[in-house]
């Protein structure tokens, strides 16, 4: 006998958590559409050269790599980016510029567990490529509070800055060779202490006054258009720092009129993100109630998506939802479903001689949209109902020989015990009309 | 530079091919969701001791395996039935029986690709483990039939057999000890002619007469309660033999109660399908405009799933839909759907100043459920559209200056290249209810 075991990083999705799962993936989905953005997908495994030296030396490192039968040096992705550079260089002459993908799909990384990691996760990305248009940078917003919207979370706050505008402080500040480091220590705040992103700083050798600028500028708060002037002086005369400045602009205004709240998309000039990679505007995102969890959505503007495998620039702009942090911090918040099943109906078997009855009665409620659970063996009501209870159906029918004699049903709603008396005639479409208004009423008060 | 391309037998997919994916996917889904059947998901990797020698000699050397960094021996599931027995052995305790689960994921084969084959796939598997009962041999027909005709398939034949009626038979005509031969002989009807069958027949020393009444046999035909008929004194006196007509006699009697039309349910007795595993019902299931695709969707019902890694006996039945066999057949018949982005509506975008006026339209159609792709540059009204052409969106939307300063809109039916004028008065909810019944009426069109 075998011990059935999974490999230690990774995990099997039991039928509640692979129901909220596919709820949120669902959702996701939806609203990328809703945006015009199409789906792709790649292989799980590339050619090993394409995959190595695409990510940091902790990816390089974490790969699955091995020599397959055909003997290629193969790996599996560790991210979407590197497969979707690959993709779109070798597809771009069929695909029109410019293209806009999401791309929802399993990864994986050899991690160190202990930090509480898998080693195979999902990634859910979009982006758009082929434009520098600040309006593709508006729509990332604009698709990221949808998002979060459509998921059910009323408290939440998209903070943005532009790479650009930093630049164009650090060269008022005469920091231009030391971008790098400067921006690395800045990308500590929140989690370091401004004294200790000061003493870094120090040490590389920025003076005091222009660390008390660089914090001052990087705590700035309040509402977009104040914290927008407050970074004028600082930008001044740098085109870049200008240019920086008005795209942030147009999305604070286009983000107001396509209706999105004030409060839900602030300007936070700390965040630089991904030193090497990120060009223009950054973003991340992060729930009201459990700011402690980090951004759920992260992403930001970058120059050259391919140039590794095309002389073709493809400047692109997008965003990945964490799709594990969102559920950790739904579950948190007790918004997660629980149901361990998508029927919202369980009819329960008892009486064997009318199984043609509850055939037609499960059909007619199927057809109406109503998912049916029909308990496969003539067994006692008890038995079924405690299953129905553990499952999570939200409503159980229940039809005897006495019920189909008199043309009656009982329906109990199983999380608060009621039963109602329903009357069919007989009539399998009356019934499962009836049921599903029960159904609809149930699921309107969760 | 390095060369982006797709390893040997593996295959990016582009926005036509995985919409196209996607909408199957969806339909699988929400049909095996209609009868209660939950999702559950498993780990690409597994440890290789659980994959090797649970499948036929061909799976194991076409198992993608490797040395992961803890040295571990691991292997790529190969398919989705061992992982299921994995996780069936390792969870029943929690997950109560009967369980019903759905799987729809990617499984690897290093396979010959000169068979046009592709070493990654996607299998949709549904099962119902932990019960005996007839009724579920039922519901897994009735899903096979939901699911074909929520795919918009009109003309499918399922074509049902039961092993435990072949076994009668043989048992009748003496034959038991050769049951393996027999079967294994029978199972090539369809693509070998009767008379090859009956040479391998007679090569295993079936007397004359016996082949000639297995033959006659496997090409029963007619309406399924006539098939049963002439089965009866085939199956004579045998237990086993009468459970299976009893069963099938169950399955047509519940069919036609659950009102599925006469002729799409046949009783089949050439069906016998996976020798070592089936032990009950099986079935396959057929295009009829497209016979020659072979079965879109197979299964059965066997008596133990995972054997190996628990002592607890799990009956079951289940089938699984052979994804890309599916899809080419539709594209075959030309039912794919082609167009290459999800949005219906492309919103033109070429009066810069009405940037936010376009962005209320984009979000008042959004909130209708209408999907809208806003070009992200505004460009030649000319270069816009030839862009929505290829994409394949239903409707173009166009308002320039004039239009704004007019209150009117330009819907523009990209497949009959009609245009229509909208009033709208600059109240995008008036535009977006004008646009979302445009949308609406080609959308039932096609």
């Amino acid at each position: 006998m075998i011990t059935p075991r999974t490999l230690k990083g990774f995990r099997d999705y039991l039928p509640a958590q692979a129901l909220a799962r596919e709820w949120v993936l669902d959702v996701a989905r939806r609203v990328y559409r809703s945006y015009g953005f199409a789906p792709i997908d790649t292989p799980a495994l590339e050619y090993l050269e394409i995959l190595t030296g695409k990510g940091s030396d902790e990816t390089d490192k974490q790969l699955y790599r091995f020599t397959d039968h055909g003997n290629r040096d193969v790996g599996m992705r560790f991210d979407l980016t590197v497969p979707f550079a690959r993709f779109a260089a070798q597809h771009v002459g069929s695909l029109g510029l410019p293209f806009k993908r999401y791309h929802m799909a399993t990864v994986w990384r050899g991690e160190n567990t202990q930090r509480g990691r898998y080693r195979e996760f999902m990634q859910c990305d979009f982006d758009t490529i082929g434009t520098t248009s600040p309006v593709s940078d508006l729509e990332t917003v604009l698709v990221v509070h949808d998002l979060l919207v459509a998921i059910g979370i009323d408290r939440f706050t998209i903070r943005l800055n532009d790479r650009r505008t930093l630049t164009g402080i650090l060269e008022q500040a005469g920091l231009a060779e030391k971008q790098t480091d400067v921006l690395r220590a800045l990308d500590k705040l929140g989690k370091a202490s401004p004294e200790a992103v000061g003493t870094e700083l120090a040490g590389h050798g920025v003076a005091p006054e222009a660390i008390e600028r660089l914090l001052a500028m990087a705590s700035l708060a309040g509402p977009p258009q104040a914290v927008l002037e407050q970074l004028k002086p600082l930008v001044g005369e740098s085109e870049i720092g200008k240019a920086g400045l008005a795209g942030l602009a147009k999305i604070i205004d286009g983000v107001a009129s396509a209706g999105v709240p004030a409060g839900r998309v602030m300007l936070d000039p700390s965040i630089a993100r991904g030193l090497d990679y990120y060009t223009g505007i950054v973003l991340e995102s992060f729930l009201d109630e459990l700011p402690s969890l980090g951004s759920i959505c992260s992403g930001g503007r970058y120059d050259n998506l391919a140039g590794l495998y095309t002389k073709q620039p493809l400047p692109g702009v997008g965003a990945s939802l964490g799709l594990d942090r969102l559920i950790a911090g739904l579950e948190e918040l007790g918004r997660l479903p629980t149901a361990e099943t998508p029927a919202e109906v369980f009819l329960v078997f008892f009486a064997d001689e009318h199984l043609g009855d509850y055939l037609r009665i499960a059909s007619a409620l199927r057809s109406r949209g109503v998912a049916v659970e029909f308990y496969p063996e003539a067994k006692k009501v008890g038995v079924q109902l405690k299953l129905a209870a553990k499952r999570g159906h939200p409503v159980a029918l229940i039809l005897g020989s006495d019920e189909f004699a008199a043309g009656k049903a009982q329906l109990k709603r199983m999380a608060s015990g009621e039963s109602e008396e329903l009357t069919w005639g007989g009539d399998a479409d009356v019934l499962a009309e009836a049921v599903a208004a029960a159904v609809a009423s149930v699921r309107s008060r969760t």
